[in-house]
C-alpha cells in the first residue's frame, strides 16, 4: 500500500508560535516511534528555511522526560520562520527531500504553513515521486478553515479571558476607562474570548471591537462615552486589526515604523501605538462629551504574552495539539492521501468533545475563516453569548471569582 | 487590657491592586469572625474616601462559599484609591471613626497606606482614643521597608518570570530583539524577576535594566549590540522607570500625557510608549553598530495584567497574604500596640518559611527599599544569582520547559 512506502520524515514548525506547539511536535514523535515505515525522523530548524539548508536534528530515541518538558514549552522547540516560500523555494526543499529520502512530511503552522505543503505536495506528485504530505494546524488567531477550531486558540483564549477577567476587577477597584490592544490583524476570534469571564451586566469588557465589525473613531468615542455614563467606568477589548469606517487598519495610521512583512502587511504587533492612540482618542473625546471632565485612562497591549505564556495553557487545548500531531501520522500510515488535521465538534452542545478527520490542502491553505456574524452583537461593538457556548470549552475553564455585593 | 476594647473594626484597601489583596482581606474577615471584641466589621468603599463618605459594607457573616471566591479574586473587592489624605483628610477619618465607635482599623496597602495608618493613630493617641491600628502590607513593587518581602510580588514575580520564560521561547524560535517592559517606578525587585526562569547561559534575558543602575541610550544600545552579536538575538527586560546617566526617567522624555498622580509622579504605566521608544533605540543604534544589518525589534509592555492576570497567583504569596491579614487581626487583640504585620524569613536557606512579627508604623511608612547592590551585576545590565536564591520561593515555582539540544 503506498500509504506506507518507506524513508524518513521531516517535520517542522512555521509561523506564530502557540503554547501548544510542541505539543504537535511530541504528538508527531510519539506516533512516528511506532511505524516501522519512517526510518529517520528529522526536525528541520526554523521551519522550510532549515530545509533547504539541511539544518534538521533527529527526533528519534529522545527521553520520555524531555519529551514531556518538551510539550509543555511554550513556541516552537524547532525554530520557526516567516519565510513564505515562491515555486523555487519549493522546489528546493524537494529536492533536499528526494535526495534525502524524505517519504513523509509533516508542517506544523497555519493557512500558509499548509499552502507550502500543498504545493511541495504537487511537485512531489508531477514527479512521481511518493510524498505523503500533511499539514498540522496551529494558530492563536482561530482562522483557518474547515475545522471546528485550531490548536493554540484555546490556551490564547483562556490566556486573554483571564487577563480580561482580572483586569476588570483592577478597573472597578480604581475606575476609569481601560483599553486592552489583543492579538488578530483580519479576525476577531481571539478578542472576542475577552468576553469569556463576564458573568454580570456591569462586568467589562463593556465594548469589543474586531476587524469584522467596523469602527469609526467618532463610534468609538460615542460608545465608550456610554459606557463610563452607565457604569462609571469602560473596558474596551479592540483587535489590534480594527478597521475604521472606510475598512483601513488603524493600526496602519499610528504604527510608528511601518514596517511591513514578507506578506505585505504592516507590523501591528509588538508595539503599544494603537493603545496609546486608542487611549489618547478616548481621553480627548470622551472628555468633551462628559463637559470636560478629568479622565483616568490606561491602554495595554497584551502583545507576545498571548501566545507564549508559559504555565497557563488550556488543558483542552493542549490534548488536541497533541492528538492533531498523531493523528497526522496515523493519516500519513493510513492510505494514499495527504492533508490537513481538522477538529469536528461532536456531541449535543452538552459534553464537549471532538473528532478528527482529513482535510484537503486546498481547503485549509491560504483564504482563511472570518468570526461569523451571529457571534458579534447588532451594534458592531459586542460579542454575542453563542459564541461563548463555542469558545469556552476551548479554555479548559476560566478562574472563578467572587464579588461584594 | 487595653488592646480588647469593645467596639467596631473598619477595613479597607488601598492603592494599586494585586492578585492575593483579597486573600489579606478574607484573612483579616476570618480572624474577626472569632473575636468577641468585634462587634461589626465593616469594609469601607475605595480605602480611605469610603471612610470619609461613610460608604461601609457589613463583613461579618459572609458564606464560606464566597470568601473562598473572594480569595482567590484579583484586585481590591472593597475598592481602591489612590487618595493621599493630608491632615484635613486624616481627622475625617478620625472623626468617623470616634463617632461609630471604630475601635480597630485595618489597612492593606504600601507604604503610603502605612503613613496614613500612622497619621490615625496618632490622632487618635493625642485625643486619647482608644484605637487599635494596623497595616497590612500588599505590593507588587516588593519595595516596603522592615519586611523580608511583600505580599503580592510573589505572584507579580511569578507571572514576570513565566512571561519572559515563554517569551524567550518566542524570541528563540523568531529570533530579534525583543524589549519587555516591567511595572516598577522606583525599585527594580519586580523586573529583576524576569530572570527566575533563566536555566542556560544562552537563556533570556540577556539584559536586565533596573532603575538602581542608570543607563544612557549609548550603553544601552552597545549592550544590546554585544548580546545580539554573541547570541544572535537579545532579550531585554527593562523597568518601567529607569534612569539615564543623569538620573532622569527615560519614561518622562517620553510619555505622551505627561499625566502626574497625586504624588506628583509622571504616569509611567498604562502606556507603551517607553517600550516603543527603546525598540526604536536599539533599532537604529544596534543596526548602524552592526554595519546597517536589518534588524527584527518587538517591544511588549507587561502592564496592568502584572498585578491583576486571574488565575496564576503564587500559592506561597496566597497563603502569606492570608496570614498576614490574620496576625493583623491577632496581633492587635494580643495587647495595646499598633503597627505593620512583617515576614521574617526564617529557616538555613534551603527549606523556605516565615514568620510574622510586628514591626512599627513609623518604620514602614513613607521611604521604600530599593534593590540591594549585590542583587545587581557589576555591569549594572543583569541580576546576581544571590537575587533568585531570595526570590524564587516566593513564586511558588515556575514552569518546567525542555529544549532541542
Amino acid at each position: 500500500m503506498s500509504g506506507r512506502i518507506r524513508g524518513n520524515a521531516v517535520v517542522g514548525q512555521s509561523g506564530g508560535p502557540t503554547v501548544v506547539i510542541n505539543q504537535s511536535l511530541v504528538g508527531v514523535i510519539e506516533a512516528v516511534a511506532g511505524c516501522d515505515a519512517i526510518e529517520r525522523l528529522l526536525g528541520c530548524r526554523h521551519g522550510v528555511r532549515g530545509i533547504v539548508e539541511e539544518k534538521f536534528i533527529d527526533l528519534k530515541g529522545l527521553d520520555r522526560g524531555l519529551l514531556d518538558r518538551l510539550a509543555n514549552t511554550p513556541a516552537a522547540a524547532l525554530g520557526s520562520t516567516r519565510d513564505k516560500p515562491d515555486a523555487d523555494y519549493c522546489r528546493k526543499i524537494f529536492e533536499v527531500f528526494a535526495r534525502n529520502n524524505v517519504r513523509y512530511f509533516f508542517y506544523i503552522g497555519g493557512n500558509d504553513s499548509a499552502d507550502t505543503a500543498r504545493i511541495i505536495n504537487e511537485l512531489a506528485a508531477a514527479e512521481s515521486y511518493e510524498l505523503r504530505t500533511f499539514h498540522i494546524p496551529k494558530t492563536i488567531d482561530n482562522d483557518l478553515r474547515v475545522t471546528d477550531h485550531c490548536p493554540g486558540y484555546g490556551s490564547a483564549a483562556k490566556f486573554v479571558a483571564s487577563a480580561i477577567l482580572g483586569d476588570d476587577r483592577d478597573s472597578a477597584a480604581l475606575p476609569g476607562i481601560k483599553i486592552d490592544v489583543i492579538m488578530g490583524r483580519h479576525a476577531g476570534w481571539l478578542t472576542a474570548a475577552g468576553m469569556l469571564g463576564r458573568q454580570d451586566e456591569c462586568d467589562g469588557p463593556h465594548l469589543v471591537y474586531v476587524p469584522e465589525a467596523r469602527v469609526s473613531q467618532e463610534k468609538f468615542v460615542h460608545d465608550v462615552a456610554e459606557m463610563y455614563g452607565k457604569y462609571g467606568r469602560c473596558l474596551v477589548a479592540a483587535s489590534e486589526g480594527i478597521e475604521d469606517e472606510n475598512g483601513q487598519a488603524w493600526g496602519a495610521k499610528v504604527m510608528p515604523t511601518g514596517e511591513k512583512d514578507s506578506h505585505g502587511n504592516i507590523q501591528l504587533s509588538g508595539s503599544g501605538a494603537l493603545g496609546d492612540y486608542l487611549a489618547e482618542a478616548a481621553k480627548t473625546g470622551v472628555s468633551k462629551l462628559l463637559g470636560g471632565k478629568k479622565l483616568r485612562v490606561r491602554a495595554d497591549t497584551f502583545g507576545y504574552l498571548q501566545r507564549s505564556f508559559a504555565g497557563y495553557a488550556s488543558a483542552v487545548d493542549q490534548a488536541e495539539a497533541r492528538l492533531a500531531g498523531r493523528k497526522a501520522v496515523e493519516f500519513a500510515m493510513a492510505g494514499n492521501a495527504d492533508g490537513s488535521v481538522a477538529f469536528k465538534r461532536l456531541g449535543d452542545g452538552k459534553a464537549y468533545g471532538i473528532e478528527c478527520f482529513r482535510a484537503e490542502l486546498k481547503d485549509v491553505a491560504r483564504e482563511t475563516k472570518d468570526l461569523p456574524k451571529e457571534y458579534i452583537n447588532a451594534a458592531g461593538n459586542g460579542i454575542t453569548e453563542a459564541f461563548r457556548a463555542y469558545a469556552m470549552p476551548l479554555t479548559g475553564g476560566l478562574p472563578v471569582i467572587g464579588k461584594l455585593a
